[in-house]
């Protein structure tokens, strides 16, 4: 019989949100797409002409998997030609900060070796 | 030929900081110890005693993961009998606020989960 007192019980990780980081991380667009949102670049035509290798067939996969995710949101204009535009959630707001610290997790990594191979 | 000027190129994934965060998300325990830790609890056999479920064997595999990613170091202190502390790196601290970030937005997606289904 176990009579220690446990204090601590394990913590549960952020599975699903941790997920979406492997996942947008895994989608090489989606960084892009940010930065070009960012950067008021948010109709697909605009966003397809602004970057090198980019299809619209993949972008359209990418900005699927954003918006099922709740990182982006689609508005539809009632015009003609329709005109689409992509902006981002509050919520991907924050997953986008989240992404920041590893960008900036990643430089510290990279110039401690830089330091190391020096 | 492509006579278009194009704006922006890929951006490039912080890969090896989310693979940090994969790991560290996939070893159950990790963020058991950060919690240990932020309590004062930084010696191994004070952190088994302290916690359900958890063995010297995966505790040491656990410490020795995050010692090699540069999140915790280990301190030996020249006592008999030898004292060992773990102690969050000023790198760790930075991991640690990105994984505090995922927690946040899992309570985020976990809200919005409870909202739709009442």
């Amino acid at each position: 019989m176990n009579t220690k007192e446990k204090l601590f019980s394990r913590k549960s990780a952020p599975e699903r949100s941790a997920r979406m980081v492997e996942t947008i991380i895994g989608c090489k667009w989606s960084l892009t797409v940010y930065h070009l949102l960012n950067n008021d670049i948010n109709r697909p035509g605009e966003m397809v002409r602004s970057v090198e290798g980019l299809s619209t067939k993949v972008l359209n996969a990418c900005l699927k998997k954003n918006i099922d995710f709740g990182i982006l949101n689609r508005t539809t204009f009632n015009e003609v030609p329709p005109r689409v535009e992509y902006n981002v959630t509050p919520f991907g707001t924050k997953f986008i900060n989240v992404l920041e610290g590893l960008e900036q997790l990643q430089q510290d990594i990279n110039m401690e070796n830089e330091q190391l191979t020096r």
